[in-house]
């Protein structure tokens, strides 16, 4: 392979994760509409996405492979397709927890309305970290993923207080037990999202940097 | 580097892996009794191994960008190193979720005792399914890597039947929401390892066969 097909290949690259990347924003609008809009039409768009999440991450997976065996890439080249397959594997598991929240919302419209309290905060702050940790893959961008990581900790603060909240609805009231359950779940599944899209951040740092930042105290 | 010093490097790699997946056994192990023995002085255990186990993460990846990167391998010998790569990911999840567990067990020594239920057969399923994931990682042996795909629905199926006895055992006293509420939240996390431990086995299945067996229907 020509250094300048090779060239073309890394781009090509990285509009396949960025394609996959979008999907998965789909995705996890899609589920939570489910809950919040009342409506189990959108699981049939979430299944159908789903698929073609999972195609992309198999021919993710081999496009890096191939590009990896036929050109001997080093340095920032090889740190860039390592982090596409490791960027992949977490939209993958993006894709697996939208999929969750679009099963626990269907199942929840079966039960009668509970407030859903933070949840559509702990969307909006985990769909945002999702696309910005990719804005900074696609733009080599260090500010823009640290400021994802940095959200984290909101993510895991609205997670705590869903939890107490509904934890003291339900001492309250034992009918909202089950549906409450589902809630927290659906918040752990969110968080989990949020997860994903901070790994994807600092695989962007070392990418870009070639310093490994994860297990730092105060993460930088 | 020459190819007889590369085979040692792979054989290195190897015992790093295993030793890493030694050590998340151990924390799930320890992180449980917190909970099973009420003995919270397995907690400090836990922190140190996690520590290790950061520490191997970043030396693992490192060791595997050079060994690209400096050898230009190809075919089997890529596919191992990539493999490794994936599985450095995944025990570094497995080991975040024994810490989760070790918090939450040490939180419910805090009130009353309420029967765990189907935990302990999860916690035996799980670090089954991880130690003959990498049994098969380090001995190439696809059938093993199959069984432990197999029985990743088994986990599954106890997970639902904890989340269903405890919603029982809280409908039915709302004094025990709380405790019950933090054991689902443990089943979840045993859940996620035997989920890293499936996603090992099919790392190894495309390692050995070079063949993608990940979203096929019936997994095979």
């Amino acid at each position: 392979m020509t250094k300048r097909h090779f060239d073309d290949e890394l781009i090509f690259l990285r509009g396949r994760i960025l394609t996959m990347g979008g999907l998965c924003e789909e995705m996890i609008h899609e589920a939570v509409k489910i809950l919040l809009a009342r409506d189990p039409s959108f699981g049939d768009s979430v299944a159908r996405n789903e698929e073609r999440v999972n195609d992309l991450h198999i021919e993710i997976d081999d496009r890096c492979l191939k590009m990896i065996a036929l050109n001997q890439p080093a340095a920032e080249d090889l740190r860039l397709i390592t982090a596409a397959m490791k960027i992949n594997s977490d939209l993958e598991r993006v894709a697996d927890q939208a999929v969750n929240v679009a099963e626990t919302s269907a199942y929840l419209l079966k039960l009668p309305t509970l407030k859903a309290g933070h949840i559509p905060r702990m969307v909006d702050l985990a769909t945002g970290m999702l696309k910005d940790s990719l804005d900074a893959f696609a733009h080599k961008d260090v500010d823009l993923a640290r400021s994802v990581i940095q959200r984290d900790d909101e993510e895991d603060r609205l997670k705590s207080e869903v939890f107490t909240e509904l934890l003291q609805i339900m001492q309250t009231d034992a009918s909202t037990i089950q549906r409450a359950l589902e809630i927290i779940l659906i918040s752990r599944n969110l968080e989990r999202i949020a997860d994903h899209a901070t790994n994807i951040a600092e695989d962007v740092i070392f990418m870009v940097l070639g310093k490994d930042i994860r297990h730092k105290s105060g993460k930088e």
